[in-house]
């Protein structure tokens, strides 16, 4: 399964995020971007529990990062079939 | 009646601030939530005074908690039916 | 698994939606509501699958409806168990 | 009770929707404003139902109107006296 | 002129700050709402100046508040009207 | 007097729009933007009113425009300045 | 270069706009998602030019898409270095 | 190549952080606002590479700036003739 989390940071510390999230393997990868975020990461996990895991557990805890909005990828066919993989 | 509190957290902070939701009586459901928000909970008082006193009094104070964005709920017949009762 | 359905819909049209969704099996609660939202629809699924079926292919063709926001329940133990039964 | 509703509305339809809401006795104020909305409404009624009454059957049928977003005032003191008033 | 401002504040800083905006002559009312703010505050002000002054140099200092949107009112017969007197 | 109007347009007619929008005397500049608006309009006037009429009379009535948010400029020194010259 | 560019469709039309998307050869990757957005496009341009005619010329134009939010990937290192390859 | 950059500060900071961005040899113009933000600039550069400089490593690291939300300017024809210039 995949996952879009859309991250503000404080003021500056960008780039600290950035290392932080392309540190993390299940991150596959992580951009500064302009518009309304700062940071767009592309999380991949095995199943929900994982991305869940990820996000709460890894990317949230990172300092500097003050907000994120997870976009899931809910394609049935596509990511779904991993999904049912796994089970 | 009842009221649907959509809150976001600091980061790191879900755990703890939904353990503390889900030790008030009159927080009937509480989850952690993908998507703008990072937590929902559905609070349900005798009228709207209890509503307004659990929202800002209690779960508003919960260390952790960042903004919160109270849906309260007005359907006419439902409702509103237990809220004329309690009069 | 569970998810929260925030609403918008054309003025007027919130009556006609929220007897739209209530007649729905898998819509447990419809509520119509202040604040940025005009309505919230709590759904039940067995999977992610049932969820996203429910939410693309049966919520957001009700005519009427303009705009959702799909806050999907991520709490790892209680509602994943019930996932994890599934598969 | 008071509610101040704030609103969208289809380009250069601000004044008719403005007229419309004047014309509505439960409508205290309505005003065109600078911001991320058009138009702010200020509404008042004797108890819940009636401010939901107005917000719904009324306001949200407007001819041009698009989105509303409604702010309900819940100062425990002042307006709640007036809701026990009427019960 | 008037306008309004949509505030939010600090988790249980909601009563703190609405005194503090009471004690200000300038501030005609100020509520606490449900939604996607906290408080809603309706400032008024000879011209222009007064009300940037009132909203940046008194209300947006206030402690304990975290954000403000400000709705400046701009209907061309009625507001402005008290605006030209001033000039 | 200067504003700052972000603007949404129906999909495939920002350059109509834009076109609309330079053909006016009182816009400065506009340009297409990437982020969450899609144009953004400079408009300067004499005073309030100018401005006023241009945003509701002019822009917001433009083919294609969907939602716009009118940023007003607020500076003390500066444009308050002009603002007063003119009275 | 590349942009992410959320999207909200018209209620029932995720699929066709999906598989409109997808059959540009410039979007890497788009899929359905659940959260404030209903659709996130990756798209891949060897300069700003052709990213902003694929956002504004291509997807903006397809039928049933409602709203986008780009979101431009400005990583000095990475992505600017191809940018400046194609110069 | 221009940005405007929607700026959010802490209560009470906008006077200094309006005077640090006018500072900048790059900030054209820095307005306080009223509306959904607190601050407007506009920013130019020779090329992206800039702007992302100025808004990353000189605006975003202002003492008392909460937030950005960065508009690029992508119109085909006039912008990117000075961005072709560039390379």
């Amino acid at each position: 399964m995949k996952a879009y989390v859309l991250i503000k940071t404080a003021g500056g510390k960008e780039d600290e995020v950035l290392r932080r999230l392309l540190s993390l393997s299940t991150v596959e990868e992580a951009h500064k971007v302009f518009g309304q975020y700062d940071i767009v990461a592309e999380v991949r996990g095995r199943d929900m529990e994982t991305i869940v895991e990820i996000v709460t557990a890894r990317i949230r805890k990172i300092d500097g990062l003050l907000d994120t909005h997870t976009l899931l990828v809910v394609d049935p066919e596509i990511d779904m079939a991993s999904s049912s993989l796994a089970s």
